[in-house]
């Protein structure tokens, strides 16, 4: 005689949809598997202070294992899906396969170059731990070559730093460079001068951080032009390269020699949004994001949750909601919610987000903050923005530790973490 | 009218011995050019503390040009010597060359496998910020595949570490793993328990921290072993691949199934040794380190000294001198003292090493020293030995935060950095 196994959820993706899902599952009636190809929870809002080497790797990265080690019913499997059988409810794996009662889906979404792939490789995005080591080390390696460098055109291009993509990534990269220009390597280098580096921010739309209100985006503007970068707004990247990018503003092409662009302007939602839809109908956007029902669920399969980057939920205003980290938390613990009041043989209301607001920092004493009609900049809105990363990292160890960072390089304007390492790793 | 140059100091190698010397070298009239491959200089004593998720990468690395950026009349080039014209007095580097009026060697040691450099792939050593990060890698990767492995034969290979080589580096490695394996994922597996792992620690000399005393060297076993490390010594690897190792002991061989094993057994003196020797006659001894003169020159060569663990120093005791961080650092303070010493026209007493003692740490609590006859070890030992680390890493800023990590890895018995990432890299 064998006992019912109990609800066997698995859910795939610890991003923070999909953590916040399997914290807010504990101890609920359900056994739980939560499977990622990598070992650890990134905090993706703080990877351009690992790009920009104010913050180690391990200082923004949990392990899953550990942030769910108090939750017994969860294990967790390192492993990739290769597919899903819908009608068998299971999940083939890159090794074994496994079956679940309830899938949660939550994978994110990663850079996308708008059909030319080949960029990639010249503009590194930043979305790993990988991706923010390789570009830490080629910032820091382009000064180091325009030190050696006696060509003056060549060493200007070594000290050309183009980002394309101005929300807040973008934005926060462009911010962090100029202080490392300006401020961190000012005493280091003895034949150029780092604070002559030409740090270029180039957005499609009219604006710099188009989703944030229009006092907020001059503000942001002003800001970086003191920290010296110039930003170039409704500037469409048409050519990139090794040497540098071609630009279309208007009716007018121009190109930039720069050694270093950074990628900062779009993202697709991941391949496994392609699989469901194969499987099940439900429809993609053109991000690639499953349109989702008001529950989260796929059309057809109320057992199936998408959440966080890889949903296109737009019952609520009409557009879709925006790939930030509040809107995953709120959906991952939705769906946490909604599964335990199944199993009671409740029903729950549709998901609703309240609005948490937008905040970007820009640099040093600087950011700008959108809580519905109170906007914030400058001091004020840095201290909420530090405020508010400390407490979500609250969830994880690594408080104490970032805090000492920001403490030590505010008080030092240093930066600890200037490694150029070979090949992408953390 | 061109004034003269100052005396040109040209400095390879950023390692203890070099940065040591370009510190003590602030001030003296002359021009110092220090050539690296790598932009930071490490704290290699605590790199295994990389390798096995205690701290992160950049906490013991700090950016050479940062060290030395109070040193206005030093500027630093990355870059890797090629070769030694020295008739003219140059260095050939990958991109350009340079000329000098004194030479200081200090490029160090790499892993050495006895003739069987294949063993690198099966069994990384403990040199660089990569291979730390490879190590910790694999060691996290090999639980995470015994929780998958249904075969017990196999699951019982994931779970066998071998450490080859039980000096300092090994015995710190094998300590720390016991304390991974016992404490730090006590409670993130569900269907292995890491407690079981099989950590075997071998040594081809008759104990283990074979260049300690008697009675530390059997205090070091007795900890292992309460770690959960069992060392065997008198046991030399003849054969290692994927699968594991194959070990003379005495007339028996026997093979050990492991997929985890690393190297802690030997090292090679830097490459630089052999070109120096090919151009100017000095004798190398059977690890490549170049045997030096009494004022760490080279003979029939005062305008080049070789420090570290690239030099062979035997005039004290007719033995060379360990290749451990202190001997560096006080051969790094010498030549700059005598570099010093012949511009004001006068001479320098040989150099004489004044004994640090040595310290090895086996775990939470436990460590052994040697000051001369002064043996002490348990948690006196390990308090001292937190002590030095900390008091040496004043030199560079990251003592604060290796304290927080320490005092909060201490408390929590967590490893916050237990990251695994593809690649080498930091």
């Amino acid at each position: 005689m064998t006992a019912p196994h109990p609800h066997r959820v698995v859910l795939v993706g610890a991003g923070f949809g999909g953590l916040y899902a399997a914290k807010a599952l504990k101890g609920a009636p359900v056994g739980l598997t939560v499977i990622d190809r990598r070992n650890f929870h990134l905090f993706q809002p703080l990877l351009y202070q690992v790009a920009t080497g104010s913050l180690s790797p391990g200082e923004i990265a949990s392990p899953i294992r550990h942030v769910l080690s108090g939750n017994r019913q969860a294990r967790v499997w390192l492993a990739e899906v290769r597919d899903i059988q819908v009608e068998h409810r299971r999940l083939l794996l890159d090794a074994g396969e496994i079956e679940y009662d309830t899938l949660i889906l939550a994978t994110g979404a990663h850079d996308h170059y708008f059909g030319h792939d080949d960029w990639a490789a010249f503009a590194p995005g930043l979305k790993t731990i990988e991706d923010a080591t390789a570009i830490r080390s080629r910032i820091l390696q382009a000064f180091e070559s325009a030190e050696r460098e006696p060509d003056s055109e060549e060493r200007r291009a070594w000290l050309t730093f183009v980002i394309v993509g101005a929300g807040p990534t973008g934005v926060e990269l462009a911010g962090a460079l100029g202080e490392i220009a300006n401020d961190t390597l000012r005493h280091d280098f003895r034949s150029i001068n780092p604070a002559e580096a030409n740090i270029l921010l180039l957005e499609g739309g009219e604006r710099v951080l188009p989703s944030f209100p229009v006092d907020l985006s001059r503000i942001a503007e002003r800001d970086l032009v003191k920290l010296g970068v110039r930003s170039r707004t409704g500037a469409v990247v048409i050519g990139l390269d090794n040497g540098g990018v071609t630009v279309r503003a208007g009716d007018r092409c121009e190109r930039i020699a720069a050694k270093t662009v950074l990628w900062a302007a779009g993202v697709q939602a991941s391949s496994l949004g392609r699989i469901l839809a194969e499987h099940t109908g439900a429809v993609l956007d053109r991000s690639g994001r499953v349109i989702v029902q008001p529950d989260l669920t796929v059309p057809g399969h109320p057992e199936i949750f998408v959440i966080g980057d890889l949903a296109n939920f737009s019952h609520q205003t009409g557009q879709p909601l925006p790939g930030v980290a509040p809107v995953a938390m709120a959906q991952g613990r939705y769906v946490a919610r909604t599964i335990r009041a199944r199993l009671r043989g409740e029903t729950m209301p549709p998901f609703h987000y309240l609005d948490k607001g937008a905040l970007a920092t820009i640099g040093r004493n600087k950011a700008v903050a959108a809580f519905g009609r109170l906007h914030i900049s400058g001091f004020l809105a840095w201290i909420v923005w530090l405020f508010v990363h400390l407490m979500y990292l609250v969830e994880f160890d690594n408080r104490l530790l970032v805090l000492v960072e920001w403490v030590y390089d505010y008080i030092t304007r240093n930066r600890g973490a200037r490694l150029i390492t070979k090949g992408p790793g953390g």
